[in-house]
Order: C-alpha cells, then sequence, then structure tokens
C-alpha cells in the first residue's frame, strides 16, 4: 500500500497559509496527485466543535494549559477521523497550521513547556509529523495588517492577542525550522501569490512522481 | 490562611451521588462548614460548555483517548476557575465525579493506561486529588434499574454502553478503593439515602472542627 504524503503550513496570522494550501492542493494536482485540504483546529466534525470553543469569546477564557488539551483533544480527532484514513488510502494532505501552531501558540509564547505538548501529542495522536512543513513568513506589521483587513472586529481570540504575542509566536516559528531544517522549509510569504506556491513545490521535488 | 477540604463523591450510573453530594453539603453546614457543591465534566462556564462535547451524540463519537483530553482539559479549567479558589478561600468542595471516574471510564474500562490518564491530570490540574474520596457501591442491577428510571431516553453517551463496560467500571472503582484505603471509603449505597449520608458523615469525623 502506498502512504500518501502529509504536509503543513504554518505561520502568523495574515501569512497567507489558507490560500496557499488550496494553491498547493491545485499545483500537486497538475502533478497527478490527489490531495486533500484541511485546517486545524477543526478539519473532522469532532474537531470544528471543538473549534469553536478555542476560538471564540475572551482573550483570557481558556488557560494555556486547557488550550494545550483541548488542541491535542482537536488534533487527536482529526488525526483519527480524516488525516490518518487518507494517507492510508495514499492521498496527500495540506494541513492549515497543525502541531507546530500549538507549540508557537501555546508553547513559546504562551509558557508551555515544548516537552508536554510533544507528550500530548505522542498521547493523543501517536505523535504523528507531517513529512514537511512550510513555514510562510512575513513581516509582523504585513501579517497583522492582511488579518485586519481580512478579519475586522471578527478577528478570534488569538489574532485579538497584542503584537508581543505575535512577536513571540514567529520567533518561535523560526527556532522550530532552524531546529528541524529537514522536516522544515521556510519561505519568504511576502512575495506574491504565485511564487510562494512555486517554492513549496519546488521544495517537494523530490517527493514528486 | 486555612484551606478548605476537598472531597468527591464517585461510583457508576444511578449510585445517588448527586443526591448524597447535595446531602453531604447541608450536613457539613450543621457542623458550622462551607461547602460548594460542584460536578464533572463541567462545574465551570467552560468546563460545562466542554461537558456538553462529551455527554452527547454517539457512543462512538470521540475515541477513549480523545475524550481522555476533554475531559483532562475540562478538569483543569473546573479547579482554576472553581475548586482551587474555594479551597484557598477556606471553602470545602464536594465534587460529583472527579479524577477516578476517568481512571474508571476512559481507563480500566475503556483501555487507556492508568499512568497516561495521571500524566494528563499532572499537566492539566497540577495533580490536585481529594482529601478523601467516597465510592458509592450499589449491585450493576439497582444502579442501571435507578439511571433508567432518572433519564429515560434522555441518557447520556457513558450510560447508554452495554452491562460490560459498566461492569468493568464498577470493577476499576473497586480497585481504586482497595489500593487507595487512605484517601477512599467505600459505602453501601443500596441502604437508605439518610444512612449513605450518615456514614460519609461518619468517615470525617478526624477532619470535623
Amino acid at each position: 500500500m502506498t502512504t500518501g504524503r502529509f504536509l503543513s503550513l504554518e505561520g502568523g496570522e495574515g501569512a497567507g497559509k489558507s490560500t496557499q494550501a488550496r494553491a498547493l492542493a491545485a499545483a500537486l494536482e497538475t502533478h497527478g496527485i490527489d490531495a486533500i485540504v484541511t485546517r486545524e483546529p477543526g478539519g473532522s466534525e469532532g474537531a470544528e466543535a471543538i473549534r469553536a470553543l478555542l476560538m471564540h469569546g475572551d482573550a483570557t477564557r481558556w488557560s494555556a494549559r486547557t488550550e494545550a488539551l483541548l488542541f491535542a483533544a482537536a488534533r487527536a480527532d482529526h488525526v483519527e477521523k480524516v488525516i490518518r484514513p487518507a494517507l492510508d488510502a495514499g492521498r496527500w494532505v495540506i494541513c492549515d497550521r497543525y502541531l507546530d501552531s500549538t507549540r508557537a501558540y501555546q508553547g513559546l509564547a504562551g509558557g508551555i513547556d515544548d516537552e508536554a505538548i510533544r507528550a500530548l501529542h505522542a498521547f493523543g495522536s501517536h505523535g504523528l509529523l507531517p513529512d514537511r512543513t512550510f513555514l510562510l513568513a512575513v513581516p509582523a506589521a504585513i501579517g497583522a495588517a492582511r488579518a485586519a483587513a481580512r478579519d475586522g472586529l471578527a478577528a478570534d481570540r488569538f489574532a485579538r492577542r497584542d503584537p508581543g504575542f505575535h512577536a513571540a509566536v514567529a520567533a518561535a516559528f523560526d527556532a522550530f525550522a532552524a531546529r528541524e531544517p529537514a522536516r522544515f522549509t521556510r519561505i519568504d510569504a511576502s512575495l506574491a501569490p504565485a511564487a510562494v506556491t512555486a517554492a513549496m513545490l519546488a521544495a517537494l521535488a523530490d517527493l514528486l512522481p
């Protein structure tokens, strides 16, 4: 049985992850690859219900520890019901945010130990990691402006955090990418959208049929 | 600062936990003790929202692993927002189900390792354990009949599980009580309600002012 490939897109608010996830799926299709696009938190019926608890309400609604447990629960459901079955069926999976977002937002920026977050992931999702992770990096000011233009007053609990928090998130992603160069590809997401998609596709050359 | 005492009531469906939690609070009040009654899953605004996800829907809606993470998240919120502040204010807390229910339902009866459930609890709630736990034990047939009379078609995801599951839950509670005799008091909950309350109060004699 051929197993599909698992790709994740990471980065702060307004980096263009959702747009690029769809663009990457379309680009892979031209190479004969059947890819599904999914997102976190959410991506399965149960995980989307947990997402509603996580994204709405006051910024202080949940402690970082409770958040980490809720993200791990949502991810466990998502992996079990959607990601693992797709990979087992030989499909590729492109996920808009995954474990590294929890490590960045609740971990380095939220004060929860990285080892603890990885332990929750090992318990809930058997530690499943992407084959490749694209870090879409934009200067904080550009990302914030893009996110504000998109969400306005509908910004979620995380987007509404202060600039210091978002800077800590960006620094966390950079640190992960530097520490795991085999999994991470850092891409300048201030480029034109087509150039960003092309850069991701180029980084996948060794995996294409 | 005087810290309050933390009591939990455990047992299968229809053991009379909710009734006895209220009766115990009233009995403690006659001893000049200010006790709050709370429950799990739930007990805080956030945890009640997680409870709604856990109790409704198909029996197979969540895997035991996802359930264990959701219970740990709900408990983390409940401990942080309700139990810990009440204890710190010198109040007693009587909780209708707590960690031992997760250990019984998702653990021994659900197939999740007890150590893993304790690790989630250590992460989410700093491992907070009750000072005393009352195991209200009734023969399975009596508990099932009581629960059916009470809930009818409104039975939740757990109450609807088969008799073998409930027998495994009862065996798990008995094992916990045998292993931790200093914390657990096993009470025959097929006695008259007033006798059950009196038995709990007698077991607390050394803690009363």
